[in-house]
């Protein structure tokens, strides 16, 4: 294995290869208004459509593979009763993922996504199951209150794998879903989340690390936690926060107060800007991953799809600093790229909308007259107006 | 033709044939709280299994097959001057639909749903578009603001087609969807939505009529009109709502202030709810027509979901009253039942979770302990605490 220097070489070369979409955005937007419908009628949809034409092209291309990687690890800090669950729920849920019965399987499999699940770092031997990419990089952080949750050539190892499971896919006989063949080939959109007893702990103090906002506000009662708990979370956010104040490399932050499956999502993220995929987003603690990516590639947020809005308050403030907008809103606040997976359908379809729909001319309906550029004034309301 | 009495008797054997959904609450959500997922933890995805398991029982069939019924008419009202389209573009669409190249279309193939356009009252011969179902009660309504839209019986014969179209499905020949193979099978999923010129004002009238709100909270400045025209809908949907004050039978109200196209859709969701079929609901103006089903059937409320909230104020306003929360929120206006179908993939989704999920027991993860029951004090948040 490689040192520190020669893996953070190979990352510099992953970050200075992310390039802005390159479509343009005036041509794609004017074939939207061709459209048959109200200019902008298709809301969010529309914003959808031209993102996705930015980086792809017009049209964008019908997203036939569509990879969900699931990173998991385990956490140091769970020894400090920051969780409902016990820690070895995490290896427990890569068996779930392996034979397809947790949410992540059901739901990839009812939008029609791969599940990747990977070991990035969980604290438990899971060589014996055939449905999980074997990445560890070690079993688990150390305590991120009490020190350093990883050491330097491990963050940057476990954001590696993140870039490697995107452009070259899971090694050859490694396992991903259940149900499918594991492929090896670029997948058309990216799907990312995470599992790992402990992680929203980590994510609430990486979250506040590195957009600066306090630790009171990344961890909340809106979570579900009972007082006792959160007393205790929020005590050890701050003080990891403390730990890492004034360090602006995102690195050093990562390795300090993050995780093994955070780094991971940072690098699946970047892998997918690199090769100009879009990566749908999952929830709290995912984002906290793609906060790292974009403090080491502004350049990634533009391949960023914020899929869902977590009821965890720290995601708002995560969103704010990426300038994200979730597509939807259904308080889960479960992980495993569940809420990325819904999101899939809403890409499919506005894709869609720029391959397969029929122009004003090429239909025969008329426009309105006059047709006044959006936000005019006077913009009609529905076709159904 | 039957006289309205005697359509009148066939829609009151409709109403009388709706039952609550059978299926019970609470052995549902058991085991929803059995599934390996922190309880509550998908949200309202969960709320959505629930309902479906209600309605179809524990687990609900897959939905292969979704009907989108896409009922069009026209509005004398039109020549008031309240839409910023030509009248013609219903007709125009309706070629569209046929064509398949409208969003609808597009967006049904997207989520595996079939189109049924359906010409209830287009005030143009259809008759040689193959893809769309004729039904035409008459050519379009007269206005609503100089009087009656149309008669009773002609108000009956429209929610009756809506009904049919569910319970009889389309007479074979007449076409359904470009692409598809007209079925006539009942669906195992119902998606409504509507096309039709000027249809705004007569949702915006029905919605103050059966709501009581007035005519100034459901026509808005959300819809993006301007001014000018913002200010003639509300002189007409005022006046429309004047002329209706007191009267308590829905299907008068219907007939004075309604559309063809809107007792239609209040007929699909009778029939939905008439078969135990949960009925997907597109935005304001379907909506309008869910009032009158749920006027005339209180009990089909609880076959009805909605699926997207519309920018229109008067949306919102009739949500309320059905006590429905919309799944998602795009700020989509387009109407055609676009942000139904976009709901689709949710149903299925929610629906494989009580299908296909492991259960703690089954997959061998351990529970938190103890488990209160939500929204008990200390929940988790997330598998990823």
């Amino acid at each position: 294995m490689s040192g520190a220097a020669d893996i953070e070489r190979g990352l510099r070369d992953v970050v200075d290869s992310v390039a802005a979409p390159r479509h343009p955005t005036d041509a794609i937007r004017a074939h939207l208004d061709r459209l048959t419908k109200p200019r902008g009628s298709l809301g969010r949809l529309e914003e959808l459509a031209l993102r996705l034409g930015r980086i792809y092209g017009d049209p964008p291309p019908p997203f036939d593979d569509v990879a969900a990687f699931v990173l998991a690890a385990d956490h140091g800090v769970a020894a400090r009763g920051v969780s409902a669950y016990p820690a070895d729920v995490t290896a427990q849920m890569c068996g779930n993922f392996a034979a397809g019965g947790a949410a992540i399987n059901v739901l990839a499999r009812a939008v029609g996504a791969r599940v990747v699940a990977v070991d990035v770092g969980v604290a438990a031997d899971l060589e014996h199951l055939e449905g999980v990419v074997q990445r560890k990089v070690r079993r688990g952080t150390a305590d991120l209150f009490e020190g350093p949750a990883m050491d330097r050539e491990e963050a940057l190892r476990a954001v590696m794998v993140g870039v490697a499971l995107v452009t070259e896919g899971p090694t050859p006989g490694s396992g991903a879903d259940g149900e499918s063949p594991s492929r090896t080939a670029l997948p058309d959109l990216v799907v990312v989340g995470e599992m790992g007893i402990g992680n929203t702990t980590a994510a609430g103090a990486l979250t506040a690390a590195l957009t600066g906002a306090s630790a009171d506000r990344v961890v909340g009662p809106g979570t579900g936690v009972g007082p006792e708990t959160l007393r205790r979370k929020r005590e050890v956010v701050r003080g990891a926060v403390e730990r890492v104040r004034g360090i602006a490399d995102p690195l050093e932050v990562l390795r300090q107060v993050g995780g093994l499956e955070l780094a991971a999502v940072a690098g699946v993220v970047l892998g997918a800007a690199a090769r100009q995929r879009a990566v749908l987003i999952d929830g709290f603690v995912c984002t906290s991953g793609a906060l790292v990516a974009a403090a080491l590639c502004p350049a990634s947020v533009d391949y960023m799809i914020a899929s869902h809005r977590s009821p965890e308050p720290g995601h708002e403030v995560a969103l704010r600093h990426l300038g994200l907008e979730p597509l939807l809103d259904l308080g889960m606040r479960l992980g495993e790229a569940s809420g990325a997976a819904l999101a899939v359908p809403l890409a499919r379809a506005a894709a869609a909308l720029l391959r397969e729909m029929a122009t004003f001319e090429s239909a025969g309906v008329s426009e309105r007259t006059p047709a006044p550029r959006r936000p005019g004034a006077d913009a009609p309301d529905g076709t159904a107006t």
